[in-house]
């Protein structure tokens, strides 16, 4: 299996950035976990808002509790409050299940860690995760 | 009363994973708990998801937390979501109001314990719960 | 890098608890997580008290979030207890920093998981989870 | 009052990983804050253990909790254990009272946000905090 480095991670933050930067989205916010779940990179925008590293690192940490990606976890959420209400409990409210967190793959479809971006609106934040996941040569799962 | 057993408990666990794989289900992860709430086994398959074994053990400690299995638990849950919002705040979040939470009862019919499996739909979790528990030789409560 | 698989992880914990009896030590309870910190395998034998699965997971745990094995752990704590105590509130008390909690090193010395035993003396713990390690041909550093 | 921008953090940063790689320290984690204690950048190198980023994180956010730079937070630590037992309660374990935790000040002397490290000793740790802060043209406080 392979490790995500930081040097990956710094990039698909970096790129994620810039790409919010680039459509001119409100502040952005991207944490980059490996596949344990365990922060490799976290960036925070001027002007982005207290809670958005926790929103972020949120996004990031449901798409692998879960092993789905954030569009395909808030649909789940939508069908099923009480139980996502009770993995917000037992994650320690890590779970942010919504657009924005998507799974990061290597060549050979394995999991090596994930992506999460806060800021814009859920659409917008998933087109600057999946934008940074791609500029690093790796597969972005949305969960779409 | 019966004592679950760890030799019972690791019975449990592996007939569940295989009834798993026997039928071709997601990777799965069981949590096979005594009378009193506590951990006897816990295994978790290759390729499982990280949130996993606390949702599996969640099934399980709903279960004896109220004395239901987890398709009586479910269906209340959706008929009294403050009820269950508040059970999962004072349980610690251990609460997963959801099918795959199966009771283990003796043959004098008393609770011995719980089993929790989760990984696939939770009706797939539940036929892989009872099969554990049937092939133990004990009695599976699903709450149906 | 080698994933921890769960036939490792359960052997582990099989040889462990072989070890136990064969000693004749106290019920004893082993905890096996890869290496994100998330739980392979938990077994507890009968007769174990109530908390070993929790010390098991921590002492498997902290090694993992330090990065040295239990016995320097526990060397280390008793130098600074200000800092422990500090490891403790932050690591949301997932850190028992006493010998019985081994790093797993696969053959390139790198860690691919943990092993955390509890139930007799942490001597005799780390007995055990040596045992385990040794016995699925991998490496455990107990940190002495 | 100066902000402390994403372009200084993220220098920050890099330069105290450049000086951790330069004199062949322990794989380190850096974790640069805003005055407000909310992250601005979190960068964990590869080989870095678990629970480095909280540790990071936890130096940084005490220096700010406290308003004392983390050299001079171990001391009082050490005299004053039950207050800083307390003091990890109250700020729900976001404090680790050691040097490398440094606090980030402008030409004005005021507190514009700071850096915790962690990965080597506390003093290699500290050492790597300055040349960050010091690179980006501020000044650091480690409270010697």
């Amino acid at each position: 299996m392979t490790l995500l480095s930081l040097a990956q991670a710094n990039l698909i933050a970096d790129k994620a950035l810039e790409k919010a930067e680039s459509l001119d989205f409100q502040p952005q916010t991207v944490a980059v976990l490996d596949a344990g779940g365990h922060i490799k990179v976290i960036k925070r925008s001027d002007g982005a808002s207290l809670l958005r590293p926790e929103i972020a690192f949120g996004k990031a940490w449901g798409v692998l509790g879960m092993g789905f990606g954030g569009r395909d976890l808030a649909k789940r959420a939508e069908q099923a409050p009480a139980f996502f209400t009770a993995l917000n409990a037992i994650s320690n409210g890590r779970m942010v299940p919504v657009a924005g967190g998507v799974l990061i793959k290597d060549a050979q479809n394995e999991i090596i860690g994930s992506v999460g971006v806060s800021g814009d609106t859920s659409d917008n934040d998933e087109i600057c995760a999946v934008a940074g996941v791609v500029a690093a040569g790796l597969v972005a799962d949305t969960g779409a």
